[in-house]
């Protein structure tokens, strides 16, 4: 077992945090995405309720402001009948200079049953899950340029709506690729779900040094990296990234990286384009694309909630977790 | 139809939105009245809640700052069983500079089921309710100048409360009439409901120039204003208004359009004292009106709570939306 | 009755709010620990709620911040299946120079059933109690230097946990006695329940003139001030007042005041050490001590949700106020 296998699975091999893609093999990603499916069709019913958490505390613990994940968060624990506390520590007073393990200690005192963590440093949750108390699952809302696993999962979900199988998928993710948690996520999921090909597309400065080790093909020109794509994903770029050493203007980025409808004729005819969200219109991704008929982005936020319920109920339901 | 009517409405007529009372007609907003009277009672059971909207989801979306009216749109959902969701984007960082459009495509994609609008712009829930997908309901919470409408038949509801028709009511409107979404939508609405006289009362420089084409009488003295009124509607002053072109000093408003003691009796002997709140004590209003036996300001509050359940439910309820 | 008691409680003697142990007898601190002992359980069940609160509307009304005490009330009445609305005047718009009571008034009347009050002045709890419609009921969760009622009975829980019976105890209260709401209450509480000796232990500068009237033996050295105690109470050092006329450095403190593993040697063998937190570790209380065997300040946070509910419910439930 590696690290992050011991620290997220229970003894006999079940989903106890979520912290990282890495150490999870294709049947517990599977066994996400299947549990994800049986959400789906919640939205539709009249009550869009399951009593399946009722009674547990879920604490969304954000170190880092970020109302739009929050809100998802909030959403599936609320659908599984969870009781949300928000703590926001960026803005709190709370913690009065105390440190994080007491916050997370007096957080446990109060029998809360699981974390959504997000905080702008790698490794967070990952501390949080090996301190907290046996009874506590930790979900990784994003941590520093580390890992965003919910965003990932609803990526694959949708993914495997569109496409059926990974096995023959070529999928292009296009962008700032050495900044971003989400496409390390992405990589490792592509990866062990079996898909043909992952190619990520960026100019050199936005690209590890070392990212071929991560199992995908480099390219710097986007209408090669386009080429016969059955899956694009664009990244959004950090406006606070601009005009920096990494980066020239938004319109320059564009111009070499945008996408607009002409090069997304490089792709396969059935290709769809993915967006994590919030998008930045004209800079990374032409309006008409956003909008456009092979655009799942809007699906890709109504399968979030339905993963997010996923992975909630499985670290914490009785019997789920050690 | 007129655009109002077509934007609010369902084809066969039911409440869809809830923007503005212009185009609704006397029956949908005694409809409303009923209704809210059906959920008075409510408060004084032992447990004030029904399940009408239960596993609803509800966007409290506010792009303007207030406790007061978020609460109370909380309070109504609440005990109506729906679940709320309290999105502040006047101090979110979840924009990030998205579109307002896509804020609202990506809540939609969530499956939110209402947004409660706040914003300070006119014509703002307007907009969103035109770019909802169809499942969605819209109310305004307010927006800019233009109107309010849950306060204006809240205030309608304690007027029939009190005096049981409108047929035979003359109301006097008092303060700044030109700046008011709540004076606009009181307007209309005692209009709609056949309120015999509608005046309003204000300093020149505080009435809109074609005033009496929404169907009042302006009038500049408040003691000439308010003789032989049933029901005295006074307006908060906005105090960022004050010693500015429009307004003299708040002692000098005071002396001549504060409601006084004295000045009221000018009313009828059982004339009502209305007020949307917060109170300026001393600049529009003296303490002694506001808190004494003709005030029906408190349960102007409390019946804000009903008509709001009474929107709430009529515009989201089964088969109560296209 | 003293004018506590008339406040306080109902014509038959029983809790109609909470806002100091002044006035309350051993009998009824009693019940409520004896209340708060049904539902400490509770956390071990699988479904962590007891619908005796159910449609009960419970105002969080803070007018100083404090995530870690909001959050203690808001489970507590969450996990009583009441709805929490969270109001937080310190940063809401919402007063726009309304007065307090006006405040007041306006929640009253959209039938909230209480407040839990969270003020910078002395009183301010007090005061809402006086003003407060018949049927609400307030908890004081910390007025200025006053009160904190709530804290004391908790760590009076805590106490009797460990120690089954108050008459023979010996307790050290150390610290800035002069500036804390929690001594105040703790001493209240320990002179009611019958303890044997209640010590307070800190510099002259941050002890009270009278503070012998309050039923305490006042000490000014650490080691004669622990000796023999049952129960080591640590407060709080407020980090404003480091530097001042009150204080010398941290470091200077920390010689003088601070407990260490070496110091706690002068107490019993089997004595407790206690602390409201946030801990300040290496200011008044050493890691050692506070991560120690003897320490129970985590078992006085879960302890402090069984008493806000037992609090809560003595207060709120049919039959029990007024």
């Amino acid at each position: 077992m590696t690290m992050d296998q011991h620290l997220q699975l229970t003894v006999d091999g079940r989903l106890k945090h979520f912290l990282t893609i890495e150490g999870l093999n294709a049947a517990l990603l599977t066994q996400i995405l299947d549990t994800a499916e049986s959400f789906v069709g919640l939205s539709q019913n009249q009550v869009k309720k399951v009593p399946l958490l009722r009674g547990k505390t879920i604490v969304n613990l954000f170190f880092e402001n970020s109302t739009r994940t929050r809100t998802t968060f909030e959403l599936a624990a609320t659908r599984l009948s969870a009781d949300v506390l928000n703590i926001n520590i960026a803005t709190s007073a709370s913690s009065k200079g105390e440190s994080l393990l007491d916050t997370i200690r007096n957080l446990e005192a109060m029998h809360v049953d699981m974390f959504v963590v997000r905080h702008a440093l790698s490794g967070a949750a990952h501390f949080i899950a090996r301190q907290a108390a046996p009874h506590i699952s930790v979900i990784n809302a994003g941590d520093g340029q580390h890992a965003h696993p919910t965003q990932a999962m609803l990526d694959m979900f949708t993914i495997r709506q569109h496409k059926q199988r990974f096995e023959q998928l070529k999928v292009a993710i296009v962008g700032d690729i050495l900044h971003s948690r989400v496409a390390r996520s992405q990589i490792l999921a592509l990866n062990t779900l079996g898909a043909a090909e992952v190619r990520v597309v960026a100019p050199k400065t936005l690209l590890p040094a070392d990212v071929e080790q991560m199992g995908v093909m480099p390219m710097h020109d986007l209408d090669q990296g386009l080429r016969d794509v059955d899956v694009v994903i664009m990244l959004r770029l950090q406006k606070e990234r601009m005009n920096s050493a990494f980066l020239p203007s938004e319109s320059e980025f564009f111009r070499c990286f945008g996408l607009t409808e002409a090069r997304l004729q490089h792709a396969k005819a059935d290709a769809i384009v993915m967006h994590p969200g919030p998008i930045n219109r004209g800079v990374e991704i032409a309006s008409a694309v956003a909008d456009g008929p092979r655009s799942v982005v809007l699906q890709q936020v109504s399968n979030g909630i339905a993963v997010r319920m996923a992975v909630m109920s499985m670290t914490l339901q009785p019997g789920g977790a050690a």
